[in-house]
């Protein structure tokens, strides 16, 4: 038997071993936005590093600690591989099927918070990294890993982090977090992420809660205020309002609309998926949803909090109102240029009552497409998908990409077990079985490719 | 010692065990918004009347049940009194500094839902009685209770019980169900009331929250046809822009005017009680800003949900978004024209798909300030509380006196317990107890005199 086959039938005999450890890891909650169980999960990671021969660090930053680990293989050259171990919050609690924290197979399909974004992806890393071990009893080339626990709150201090250690996390070629596949079935390769600016706005406009009967026509509302200043900075023509927010993006290059070209359409199955009757700005598809859809500025509001919100009705006039806000910023927005540009424009309004709490960010990032680790990646899909991946050349999520690529200055790649039905962010997240497997097996032949190559 | 000073001895001899009965009655809760507790608040009411010689209904209707009680008296000239028995929701819990539903003397206040909004009134009444039956041994005129469990949410099913039982409850004046003293403690009378039209506007756009780095530039967000859907209802100058929404409004008559220009000034403590730092329109005080909270309709937010509200940052692209807002109506709006013109105003500006859910209303009504009802009441509080009552053209709140203004054909007085800083409708709602015995004093007057006037 060839490496590979005695490599995938080892995977393949241990499946269920693997989904236990991944299951257990699930079940310690670890959400970042509400400070919950991050300790115990950074112990967690550490041990599953050590038990594989790694050696690791849990290093403390400002925040959540950063898990590392190293260990030699065959080539000198080194594989480093970028997860997180902490997960979004679980809210709306009643709208999971199974409870978040007790992960559940149902139908090839294991159900938690975090088991896709990103416990998934890390444990199957390990997956492949045991049957390299038991295979050929040494890892082909070096393996590292970071592994934070800050990614779902913008990694404010991961910056820091990767600065200070540089020297100590040197690495020739790196996987990213995520990973996986489309619609079809057919593996992805995303090229690049877009940035992120998060923000709170809040105001308060009395010290408490007015009945609405004496305040309505002679106090300020803070829902009101809120209301008028989110309105000034996006239009319903979708154009955001921000000075300057255009002026540093920049348009997709030939290259990008080659590659978006060949993509598939993913318009039906976004509308059968979501429930989504039609698309912003009239579009139906083709390359101008995918270029909208990664490689264009967003303003979202990913909440609204103000007053009464219980059932029925309660006649108050609030003293404070909140909006969560978020930008997805392309090259080459900034978020600290995104944010004095938001103050600017809510002062010039005469929103200067709106404060603005910024909650994390990241600058945008990409790969270039033609590097030859990419080609590595791309073209070891084919024997485990039937088909080389699918280049991307921006995801529309974000991530701490550029980090990587400006001071470790390393390519991205993504390969993982990913799917568009994992509910990541959503209520009853999941991975499927069958591409936990296949994800794991792309990660053996990555590597084991990439020791066998000369240096 | 005259009629009234045993009366009023009788009441400083027994307020605690008043006080004691309003905590039974405020232990109870009663949110008629959440439908908590409506049954059993309607059969202590009813046992309370019964306590008192009355004959009493407890009566269905297609919400909260409606109890009346019955007592004749010396005169054949009915006095009814017009309470709720249901209260406001307790929400925001944790600015409560004693439990909502666990009545609390502190500082000479009583501390609890409702206690003031409307239970404290209900009882106070009950106490005047009390003593009118003890001094007396007879009431001096008939009096009758209509007591009902649904004012909070705009009293939906009492109209047709007042149109179908109208000649059960024929009266010959009605005292409202609240009153009380200004903040320099003089006491008010208010003449009128504004109309309400509530309701909740919600929108819908996916079958769940989507990832906002997916969908944030493709995909239609909930939150923010919300934003733009209110941001067309008000302008930040205080305009609303429904079609024909202020062409049945009528501005304040030149008696209006000359009992506004009566009123003290209360800007001061406006700002001083609730931290207002300006109110809106550049008004600062007089008679504009008299006129303003009570003779001007109002649009107001009173409380916004989208998406993620927890701490910290969620990245998610909201689908449901909803906001309960409240329009304050003045003489000749009715809410069912208001509802109306908002269906006509949102399909105009684009947004079909912003669903209205009618939360409840009424419609404005005021009474004539020279009937001679108003006049006695305004006179005799003159004994109790040192002047004779300020009149008020209108209140800023509302409540059903159309109905009986209306169907009844009686003159509504207010004659009460309450204080400007009581928080209704907040947290930490409170009454006086010095007030709560001035007002059983009043009201013991108002019966005493009514009864001893020729027919």
């Amino acid at each position: 038997m060839t490496h590979t086959s005695r490599i995938d039938h080892y995977l393949e005999d241990h499946l269920d071993q693997s989904i236990s450890e991944l299951s257990r890891l699930c079940e310690q909650p670890s959400v970042s936005a509400q400070n919950w169980g991050i300790e115990e999960t950074a112990r967690m990671v550490e041990k599953m590093l050590k038990k594989r021969g790694f050696e690791t660090q849990n290093i403390p930053t400002d925040g959540a600690p950063v898990v590392t680990g190293f260990r030699a293989g065959k080539s000198p050259r080194t594989i480093l591989f970028y997860n997180h171990y902490d997960v979004q919050p679980p809210e709306p609690l009643e709208l999971w099927e199974s409870p978040p924290f007790q992960p559940t197979l149902r139908d090839g399909k294991l159900f938690a918070r975090g088991v896709s974004d990103d416990k998934g992806h890390l444990v199957s890393r390990l997956f492949a990294i045991d049957a390299l071990l038991a295979e050929l009893g040494e890892l082909p080339c070096n393996v590292r890993f970071v592994v934070e626990g800050e990614e779902e709150v913008g990694s404010p201090n991961l910056k820091p982090f990767i600065e200070k250690h540089a020297g100590d996390l040197s690495a020739d070629a790196c996987i990213w977090e995520f990973g996986g596949v489309d619609h079809r079935d057919v593996p992805v390769q995303y090229l690049g992420l877009r940035g992120l600016c998060y923000v709170e706005l809040s105001v308060e406009t009395a010290n408490q809660d007015v009945h609405s009967g004496l305040g309505g026509s002679i106090f300020p509302n803070a829902a009101w205020r809120l209301v008028w200043a989110l309105n000034t900075l996006k239009s319903p023509d979708e154009i955001i309002h921000l000075p300057g927010f255009y002026d540093k993006v920049r348009p997709p290059s030939k290259r990008d609309l080659e590659l978006f070209e060949l993509m598939p359409e993913t318009a039906d199955e976004y509308r059968g998926r979501y429930g989504i009757k039609q698309f912003l700005k009239s579009m139906t598809g083709g390359v101008e949803l995918r270029v909208a859809e990664s490689m264009m500025p967003t303003c979202t509001i990913c909440g609204l909090t103000s007053g009464y919100q219980g059932p029925g009705s309660k006649t108050v006039l609030p003293a404070r109102a909140s909006a969560k806000v978020d930008f997805r910023l392309v090259p080459d927005q900034t978020p600290e240029e995104v944010l004095e540009q938001l103050r600017q424009h809510l002062d010039s309004h005469g929103f200067q009552d709106v404060q603005i709490t910024y909650l994390g960010g990241e600058a945008p990032a990409r790969t270039d497409p033609d590097h030859p680790f990419v080609k590595l990646v791309v073209e070891s899909a084919a024997e485990v998908y039937g088909q080389p991946m699918q280049m991307i050349p921006m995801s529309g999520g974000s991530g701490p990409n550029h980090l990587f690529i400006e001071t470790l200055h390393v390519p991205i790649v993504t390969a993982g077990i990913g799917h568009p039905g994992s509910q990541a962010h959503a209520p009853n997240e999941n991975i499927r079985l069958d591409l936990y497997l296949k994800g794991a097996k792309h990660i053996a032949r990555i590597l084991l490719l990439y020791g066998q190559e000369k240096v």
